[in-house]
């Protein structure tokens, strides 16, 4: 059985979570708050950070939520992310790493930061000015993703890919912790109901970060 | 053919051409300064980032490093980087990524900040603070280069990976900027001159970005 380190804010752990449901891979969960830096997390992964994967039968360890996504696309074929031709593939690895990593430095970080982090570890207030900016580039980035969904029905093209889970699991973050306003993002918006009501997903919604409480509509499948 | 946009301390455009060297796929070069956002490549590229790489017969453009190595070692099997089971792959995928992003925030990028940005953008002078924070940490990272090369031949294993063009490509840019230190680094030291003598590797050694000269043995073969 596979066991993955997470926590309940953590985006990369949706992400993988979102492929191993839609994959229909079982795994228990252990709650990990890398901040924490607990001794046996630090050994299991130098670089700290969730996710980690580990199949304790086989001595299995899996790193990174896009190496884990790539290990799990080559060795299950249920529910492919990464379809058509190579350059198919290169578009919908693309606009993944563009939520991995784009999203997250312009709303989903700062978010993390002042929102969760603040609360729980430093006990300082959030500073509204990096909350505002945060607020207006997820308004830009929901822009784009309009834009891409006017040009075909899913985040990289005419089938659900990674592109589609990684933009759900930083999305779903930034909506918990009151970044997103859904207003004059309609194709956006749509899309988003539709990952919500996926049975991968429903799980991810249900849960709660001890002491953050999401907005009222965000596990909600009518916006 | 093919088009990169780079510019000579690039370490995600180095790692590219690594991939694309030992391939042997050629490549015209084009100078990109992504701080200066040239409209032309802001459109090209959203996250206006190098490398970014085009094929204009084909109307095929590929953005971010890790994108468009799995795109060529996907379309082109001379020289494979991931090699073996997918477990072998994932832990080439892990160490790949390791030195993208944690040898780069620790390392790559401070440098790049201090000894490139603040000369050629800012017109400032470099924090001596930073530079003996990055230094440290360089130390630190080539310890664990040390500890991966006592198990095995490779950065990832018993063969050439991706993790080592990662590896050569962020350490040249530091090396470049003065930031490595090879005393009491024989291991690493012993792998870095290997990876310097592949006819991949040469013509990245002969460039220089204008206004920064790098230390007198950055390109010899005996350090």
């Amino acid at each position: 059985m596979w066991r993955l380190y997470q926590f309940p804010l953590c985006p990369f752990s949706r992400k993988v979570r979102l492929l191993l449901g839609e994959k229909g891979i079982a795994c228990e969960l252990s709650k990990e708050y890398p901040w924490a830096r607990r001794d046996e997390f630090v050994d299991l992964n130098p670089a700290v950070q969730t996710p980690v994967m580990v199949d304790t039968e086989r001595g299995v360890t899996l790193i990174d939520s896009t190496v884990i996504c790539e290990f799990f696309e080559e060795t299950v074929s249920k529910a492919a992310m990464l379809n058509g031709t190579a350059t198919d593939r290169a578009e919908a690895r693309r606009l993944a790493t563009w939520f991995d990593t784009i999203f997250f430095r312009d709303v989903t970080a700062p978010l993390l930061f002042e929102r969760m982090l603040k609360r729980i570890v430093y006990k300082q207030a959030p500073d509204g000015q990096v909350l505002r900016t945060a607020m207006k580039a997820a308004v830009e980035h929901l822009d784009y993703l309009d834009y891409l969904l006017d040009h075909h029905n899913w985040v990289a093209g005419s089938q659900m890919s990674m592109a589609d889970l990684a933009a759900a699991a930083q999305i779903s973050i930034a909506d918990y912790l009151g970044g997103i306003d859904w207003k004059s993002h309609e194709q956006a918006k749509r899309w988003y109901v539709g990952m919500k009501s996926r049975p991968s997903f429903r799980p991810l919604l249900s849960e709660r970060m001890e002491g953050i409480v999401p907005p009222a509509d965000y596990d909600k499948l009518d916006l």
